[in-house]
């Protein structure tokens, strides 16, 4: 089960919807691992807003008023004022925030952990292969770029890399682990992670699917995997979950 | 003139300098725009350190144990955690210094100040081809990504970008302006920012370079094309400085 909501992706030749008034607004795909980011800190500090999906292979055009870019994600303020790229927004939707903070408070915590984050860039390099050319990854490859997660959750000694709770490096690198599931899926069980070599990791994982604000975004490997299919099948099926 | 110091770059085979007691340590390259951001922050906020420069063509062993991939800029801290990634690196010397804030107060500004470092990563890109192929580099696009730093600077309507004292987006950005002028020197006039469509940037330009922390760090173009055609002859003069 997931809360991923029901909406529709909007596409080149739609209209933008008016902002809802009191609440923010998110720009979002829902198989967007960054979309995702911005979703879990929102939903885990309680943030309320409403979201817009965008069918990213036809862009509707309003999208470019919003980001230069044409990406997601995006958040509209009420005023109009936009703001993008996953860590910043992050980062600016905590600070403004003062319910459960999920950066540390200490400048040397909270620089280490952005550190580590930009570590993990490593592991998402190379599992985005998978819709390149899955055959280009090597499970080695991939064991290794976890190994420090290993070791900085053994000595965190802690559930969370945060601490009793998820905070922000436990977000910005779920997506991606959620997605991880997808590589013995499609690539066979030599990209299962070892218990020995990764008895933490592991038993954070089970931690995290029990929190609230990723059950609200949870998708199974197969639904993503499904996706991707349907990706590389030339007519990606963004809608696959509207009932 | 410039105030660059004096140190040799430390190559493989060295040892790593014993940490100076009531002093952090930059670990840097002289001609590296990256580390250049950090010697700029340090140099403004006028926080004490000392430098060891780094051969990067024959990377000393310990630079390792610094940094997972051998990488400048790098800060050593006086009980060993070393930190890194410039942008983060800025930020962090800018919170745990209260000397001369150099980014906004305001979480809004803040956010739409990195976004704008964010953005100008356009023009870094697009610059970094004088060191591959310029001919594959054009006048146009670089003109274009350019355009809105115009618009910004003429809506902020103040000399630097952080108001009436250059701040975290000034710095960010200005080691590859600095460098800009190579493109001149290399490319042609084609490459010279007219001044009817850029009168804002280029009086900022003169504005910054009569700042004492950019006048602490400043090479002149001539000197930056000097060290870039040493490494396209196959010998990178780090040391060329030294006298």
């Amino acid at each position: 089960m997931t809360a991923v909501g029901n909406g529709r992706h909007l596409s080149v030749g739609s209209t933008a919807p008016a902002l809802t008034k009191g609440k923010l607004r998110l720009y979002s795909m829902k198989f967007c691992p960054y979309a995702q980011r911005v979703h879990l800190v929102l939903d885990a500090k309680q943030i309320p807003y409403d979201v817009v999906y965008v069918n990213l292979s036809a862009k509707p055009e309003w999208l470019f008023d919003k980001h230069p870019l044409g990406k997601v994600p995006a958040i509209e303020l009420e005023d109009g004022t936009v703001l993008y790229e996953s860590l910043i927004l992050c980062e600016y939707l905590d600070s403004v925030s003062a319910t459960r903070p999920l950066a540390s408070a200490d400048p040397l915590q909270r620089t280490k952990d952005k550190l580590l984050i930009e570590r993990f860039s490593q592991f998402i390099g190379l599992f985005y292969k998978i819709y390149q050319d899955i055959s280009a990854l090597n499970s080695d490859d991939i064991m290794k770029s976890l190994d420090e997660f290993e070791v900085e959750l053994t000595k965190r000694d802690a559930p969370y890399f945060s601490g009793a709770r998820p905070g922000m490096v436990d977000y910005m690198i779920w997506p991606w682990c959620e997605r991880a599931d997808m590589l013995t899926i499609l690539a066979g069980d030599r990209y299962l992670l070892p218990e020995k070599r990764f008895p933490k990791l592991l038993q954070w994982k089970k931690f995290m699917k029990e929190d609230e604000a990723v059950k609200s975004t949870y998708l199974d490997a197969s639904v993503h995997v499904k996706f991707l299919k349907s990706r590389e099948g030339g007519v990606a099926d963004y809608d696959m979950l509207v009932s």
